[in-house]
């Protein structure tokens, strides 16, 4: 069991304990959505593995500065650093600017973590925000002899970086592999730009922007728009500092966007930004990787409202993210009717030991040992934040709880409060679940329990029983309710 | 009545129709907030008085593209430019990055605005978002020749500017009262960076920083940051062009700052930039404006929750909306707990009037004229967005559906069409109110409610009325409640 925290570290590959470069504070960047989409639930898995990674930092007592970023400007199409900028496109699409997008889409970015219950960042910052300061990086860049500038672009130089620097560390590519992969004939290389770079690895650090491109700014080089990697590197470092703690991300951003940045942090600042370097897995549907670029893909509000084809009903943010948590974020995680209806149950039953933990009563002595539990859940989070092995160790003290609710096992009133504590610190504090109000159900609930007590005021009326009667009105008057006779039977409302 | 829309111009100080540059496209510009605090209710009135017009022009079928800013490189201390950087002050104090402060109070600015129903603007832009723009916008009156540097600072020479437009057009200042009232002795000039300038009525396009100022960026004139009036003009540019429809704000902003927009404008592109200036003005409390600078001012929160000294109780968002609605947004509005209270009552009278309308039966004929009161309400909008009077129209209605409802008047089934779309229309997608779910009084309500079933229950069982014992048994259960018999008398629960 492990009593310090160990985190996976990607550029190592092994689980190594954390050691904060400056404890008690924390720095912690995690790459946040591109926003010219409605927000699909594989991106929001990883957003809410690092809200869990913020939150069991900020348990353990570390002042975290959470970065994560809103990319507003567009990142280019594809890994080539070539093709539309996937905002502008959508613009053009819809006729509208592309702010209109970016900011419909961050709205309903920040409305959907909220409802996951996911803490916002500390400092949102947006790539448009930080043009002055990547214009900077491009120019220090360049003055490290690492970066080259052809017709209005700046390129760049991964071979000269990778004479004195390991480009690949990080995901494991080979830098010849990579260069002997560019298969493509010259004339594809030509049509989409590659020509301009010495090598295809190469990657743009601000590219040239084509006169019907709209976003764009005024640089030393011309007219254009920053690289898709550049603002990691810089909002990273203006609000971490050269070196930090903790970047996160998808798996999918390992190559080439965290490897291009590391290459952009070395070459301007000189240093290894990133002490550990954390991924996340993807969310898989029956089997497949949810990806907007696949079409194959759910949407936050449809889940929780059950307007798609494979689920038999809505599923609460709750039970969404409780989901999410019986996972390993390291894992994959497949998505399926079925696993959420039970993921449902589970979620419901843990909920419930909270207020069932409420109501017990303590006795002289234990029969579970309390102090044994809080130390699996911490070991279970200390390994990697390993959720799944820390909720099954909750489960066993829910059959504790409610033997003792049933009278088959007794708990002290130091250990119960011990118990209320770690329970309110798992499932609250760290795991981030939450009661969920249920509005609309309880709309329906006072409908069916009026419509209960008005027969049973029916019956005792046609009975004659006016003293039932009577007591049902007054109780009801004392509710605020008032009940009118009509032709069609009895109405009822509430008094304003 | 009119049947076109008029609206109060500030900048020809009467009420003028409004006709739209390339309709159905309106363009509007809203200054918004500086986020190194909780928004307060005074702002929140201004940003609720212009969410109102964005909602009549949609309403009207204008297609609106509404921007409003959010200050985060924050703006200096006062109006002669100098003192401290108002965003930094927050952040040295609380040893955080500006970034944070920013990033705290933008997110509790936004859940307010949602609380009060307000839409999200069309674009958000920030000023730190547009410092590239900002320097182009200097370089551009610069070489207007009507600007000039010192010191690594670059002043908009008023002066210069005044010999060919006309600067307080807009405030109806004087110039030379600006220029002679400025009575400060030298020492003082010297200190707060006056003496740098060539006027006193002149203003900071760009500052020089000091080496103890966070929020900084290299520029054509070495580091600094934006003067406090730039940003506005530079970003109604961006993204509605040199000119466009209407430029909204708190009337404290007329000047210097939107005298000082025009003037930037003018100077940059040659155009006066906006056709309509509307100003709203000021909450007051007790006869005193509300204003964070005074520390005479309301958290939104804190009076959603009655934590205030003031009120004798809560008031939830819809109702507060609403007791802004019931003054025109060119009057000051004074706030107190009765005159809330006053507001709480005539707002559940409106709505309830929603309900009463879905209930009635129409008939062969309409005792009351609902295309008159139709006329009437469109007529109080087109008056420069007249909401009492057209609110006062509504529960003229009211009074009318209240009387069909007890039989004694009556309407046909055209007209009731005619107004439920009225007060739909009215109601929700004008003003922004809408049906509050009371969640916590909901709760309430069903423990009041299970109580008075679980009494007739038991006594039922004592009468030994199996036949009804088992009734409600059955209907809880049909509700998913189930109902357990313990030592203490009969507890209930909710299915999982």
């Amino acid at each position: 069991m492990a009593s310090q925290l160990h985190l996976y570290n990607t550029l190592t590959r092994s689980k190594e304990v954390f050691e904060a470069l400056a404890p008690p504070r924390v720095g912690m960047y995690v790459c946040g959505p591109t926003v010219y989409n409605y927000v699909h639930l594989g991106n929001c898995r990883t957003f809410i593995s690092f809200d869990l990674v913020y939150r069991y930092l900020t348990h353990l007592g570390y002042k975290v500065r959470y970065v994560r970023n809103i990319t507003d400007a567009g990142h280019l199409e594809n890994d080539a650093d070539v093709g539309e900028d996937k905002i502008s496109k959508k613009a053009r699409l819809e006729e509208v600017e592309p702010m209109e997008i970016v900011q419909r889409y961050a709205t309903n970015f920040r409305e959907v973590m909220a409802l996951f219950n996911a803490f916002p960042p500390s400092i949102e910052p947006t790539a448009t925000g930080h043009i002055v300061e990547q214009i900077q990086m491009v120019k220090t860049i360049l003055e490290a002899d690492l970066a080259y500038e052809v017709n209005g672009s700046v390129y760049f130089d991964v071979a000269k970086y990778s004479e004195t620097n390991h480009y690949g560390k990080l995901s494991g590519r080979v830098l010849d592999d990579l260069i002997s992969s560019d298969q493509r004939d010259d004339e594809s290389r030509e049509l989409d730009g590659q020509g301009e770079k010495r090598n295809s690895a190469d990657f743009a650090l601000w590219k040239k922007a084509s006169p019907t491109h709209i976003m764009r700014w005024d640089s030393p080089w011309g007219i254009g728009f920053p690289g898709w990697h550049l603002e990691c590197s810089v909002m990273s470092t203006k609000y971490l500092g050269e070196q930090f703690d903790i970047h996160g991300g998808g798996m999918d951003l390992q190559f080439p966007h965290h490897e291009c940045e590391v290459a952009q942090n070395v070459a301007s600042s000189g240093v290894d930004p990133v002490r550990y370097w954390m991924h996340g897995n993807m969310l898989t549907m029956n089997g497949t990787r949810m990806a907007k670029s696949k079409g194959n893909f759910v949407l936050p509000l449809d889940l929780f409202s059950g307007n798609n084809a494979l689920l038999s009903k809505g599923f609460s943010p709750m039970v969404v993210r409780f989901f999410m948590m019986q996972a390993h974020y390291r894992s994959t995680l497949d998505f399926s009717n079925e696993a959420l209806l039970s993921a449902e149950k589970g979620f419901h039953r843990l909920m419930e030991s909270q207020a069932t933990l409420e109501k017990l009563n303590p006795s002289k002595e234990s029969t579970f040992d309390v102090a044994d539990l809080k130390e699996k859940c911490y070991a279970a989070l200390n390994d990697d934040l390993n959720t799944p092995v820390m909720i099954a160790h909750l489960f066993d003290g829910v059959k504790f709880i409610n033997s003792v609710k049933d009278g088959k096992a007794s708990i002290t009133s130091g250990d119960l409060a011990q118990l209320k504590q770690l329970y309110q610190g798992m499932l609250m504090d760290v795991l981030g679940l939450k009661v969920e109000a249920a509005a609309e159900a309880d709309d329906d609930l006072v409908e069916g329990l009026m419509s209960t007590i008005l027969d049973l005021r029916q019956q005792a009326k046609s009975n004659k029983d006016w003293t039932t009667a009577d007591k049902i009105r007054d109780s009801l008057n004392a509710l605020n309710i008032v009940v009118k006779d009509g032709k069609e039977g009895a109405e009822w409302e509430r008094k304003s």
